[in-house]
């Protein structure tokens, strides 16, 4: 049944068996992707499929991970809860080896009494299993998005008739051991789409360097190869007959994975693409309402018809933080969603650097809790030529700011993002800015508060 | 059978049921004690059934816990792998929940393949279960001997003819919410051993104030029940007829819970009691031998016959670092234990502070990793009588210490500790130490790359 024959029939209030279907969940998240997609106005990107998604459902020009971390996000997305309160305070693997606490239920625990089945293809990047109890684990390479589709092929196929949620973590535009994994052999049917160092934008927070150029070259290309991969996925549920049953979202854990984006809570670092299709809504609507990674369980729920659960007990509960996105997907303006939080702890095990942020449409207010450190690298952009070229120049400027200034930050940041969108003027101790400072700082130590954020100690200095 | 007989029996080298006996171990941990010992020289202490147990074994001077925090020195003490390789980073409990690396094994998991049967009775403080798959965890009061001593007869009877492991975790003397639990209500039988604050010795590193004086009187009270419940556990192994079988150690976790010892490297947090009676040994032996933490898990391994195992596999094997003292049980002077190391990560989540030692019987060398930080208290060191006095009077001195130095630390620091025994000076800028600075910075460096550091971060400056 097509999808306007769905719509049709469901106003019509007919009563068959489509009314009965299950309401699935697909869930897709890209690795290390900020707003370079066609459809967010990028200049070079091929991103078709998610153009063509964002044209059917919704896109939100103002969506914000909480973190720019990618365990520590992906806990968010899948917790409903900042870092500091789901426990996944950065990465899960190796030796990092953080863990989200055991007190929390991630999506595939708060549906499955509803009678979900839930899947992951590919990435995951939290534990322990208890919070995370997936039916099903495909650990396949994210990067294959033929081996992909055929993974969600299998899981759509075996879910039958049962309610689906399916994880699908793509690898794509994450840096790889060397690169960004373009030398690697993929099927024919993914020919390599490549792109003229020459003329791709280099963003304010880099220096245009040749290194730089061919680096964000390389990332167009394993951009397109998510792509591929989404347009691959979404075939596949309208194939089996399941999109007009299927929220479908998609978004990505943190921004670049370049020097001021990843692993910074600066917009380059958080401010993400999200696109939302929920069957039968109104296509191409385009969103200003700023959404939170904390608010994707909540509308996951909603879709789901299942109640979201407050974490803990007694005076240590914590009422899920965000908000499902529904009632307001085909709103252009969206009154009351103009704030996010975000909160930082680790990226790496060695990288303590805990942050807190407020942003509203006009401030972005961040809380540097260890100053004192010098700024902590990712491994992977450490060593990037991008990162290792600055470096050898001496550079005193990286793109628009400063390289001092990012390396070392005071305790508080206070950008007005109507003058300064690329955040490069600290304003927190400018008087014509005081009282927007007193209100961030009161909003987000409420926050804090109702989040029951560890890094809050009493009687403590900061 | 009484030791003397075994003795004798073993001497003349007579087979029978007691050459098939089973050899067990039972590992008494102490909670935040430091050398506050009556067979340690404390003048004050009232602590008989150590100083009995040490009359007949072997009491160490020199010996050394690498870390001085709860989790991370049990995570040390049950793997043999200093913090940084076991991945015991910090407190495992609510919102700190650190958990030790699934590739590592503990005591029970290293003995179960031999046929030994564990258990652990009162406070474990570490996990996840797969690394410490202890087959009785009895989570009873750790205060109350009377109850301990029951759980430890029922281990021990119920562990039939098998051989056993069985660590005792006493909570004495560790600060409770309130004070150090002495007004809690305890048995008849076990009365309450009081002292007068004005007799107690203050360490070097406090100072001598009333409130100290409270606290100290309030430590030693705890301190006598934790020795009463020592006394009543060697009883029932006694009474069980065990003792002739059974390897004991007792040893502490940290220093005392006082600003100056615990979570520090100093000595005043990492030099314990360590107290080891092998069945037949010559008895009242003190070792001058430099031991550590890391010497528990392959001593523990060499009285029950088992191999030790490297720790993970290929190029990333950590062989155990430590090795049995078993050898030099006897002996006064131990020829080679003239070195040990420490790692320190964390205390509580919030409390990151890297550290890592080197200790001579000459020198005392400590690399501050996270050195722009102001040195973080532990909740209940910070909320106590002593510090908050501390604070309140704006004293400049801590005992010997300048307060500022105290939280205020360099990036390296190097103790004479001949001349200065409370390592009060920092030579580590002083040119006429310069050659012993650089061979303890040697001597750690290829101790961090032996032991696999995370933080050793190829091509980053610290």
């Amino acid at each position: 049944m097509s999808r306007c024959l769905l719509s049709l029939a469901a106003a019509l209030g007919a009563a068959g068996p489509a009314a009965a279907a299950p309401k699935n969940v697909v869930l897709l998240v890209a690795d290390d992707l900020g707003l370079q997609l066609g459809c967010y106005g990028d200049p070079v990107a091929k991103t078709p499929n998610l153009d063509a998604l964002a044209k059917s459902g919704t896109r939100f020009t103002h969506a914000f991970a909480s973190v720019a971390s990618c365990s520590a996000s992906r806990g968010t997305i899948l917790t409903g809860l900042p870092t500091h309160a789901c426990g996944q305070y950065g990465h899960a693997h190796a030796e990092h080896n953080f863990h989200s606490f055991r007190t929390v239920k991630g999506l595939p625990a708060l549906l499955a009494p509803a009678g979900y089945r839930s899947g992951v293809v590919a990435k995951l990047h939290v534990q322990p299993r208890e919070v995370y109890p997936f039916d099903v684990e495909v650990q396949d390479n994210g990067r294959d998005p033929v081996r992909v589709a055929a993974e969600v092929k299998k899981f759509v196929a075996d879910s039958g008739d049962k309610p689906f949620f399916l994880l699908v973590g793509f690898t794509d535009p994450h840096r790889a051991a060397k690169g960004f994994a373009n030398d690697a052999k993929y099927p024919p049917e993914v020919p390599a789409v490549t792109f003229d160092p020459k003329t791709v934008p280099v963003p304010y927070h880099l220096p245009d360097q040749p290194e730089v150029r061919e680096e964000l070259a390389e990332f167009y290309q394993s951009l397109a190869r998510l792509d591929d991969g989404v347009g691959r996925v979404l075939k596949v549920l309208d194939e089996a007959k399941k999109a007009d049953d299927t929220l479908v979202v998609f978004l990505s854990d943190n921004g670049i994975p370049f020097p001021g984006a990843k692993t910074t809570l600066y917009d380059a670092g958080v401010r993400l693409p999200l696109i939302v299709r929920k069957p039968g809504q109104k296509a191409g609507v385009v969103s200003a309402a700023m959404a939170s990674w904390t608010d994707v369980v909540p509308t996951v729920l909603d879709w789901c018809g299942v109640k979201p659960e407050a974490v803990g007990k007694g005076k240590k509960a914590v009422p899920l933080p965000g908000r499902s996105v529904l009632p307001v997907l085909e709103a252009e303006k969206a009154d009351g969603w103009d704030v996010v939080y975000g909160s930082h702890q680790f990226h790496e095990v060695t990288m303590y650097y805990p942050m807190r942020m407020v942003r509203t449409r006009g401030y972005k207010y961040v809380l540097n809790l260890a100053h004192p450190l010098e700024f902590p690298h990712a491994s992977d952009l450490w060593g990037s030529p991008t990162w290792q070229g600055v470096l050898k120049r001496g550079d005193k400027l990286m793109g628009s700011r400063e390289v001092k200034a990012y390396l070392h930050r005071p305790k508080e940041e206070l950008y007005d993002l109507a003058a300064d969108p690329n955040e490069l003027k600290n304003l927190a101790g400018d008087p014509a800015h005081a009282e927007a400072l007193d209100g961030l700082r009161a909003k987000l130590a409420a926050w804090r508060e109702r989040t029951n954020d560890p890094w809050l100690i009493k009687d403590k200095h900061e």
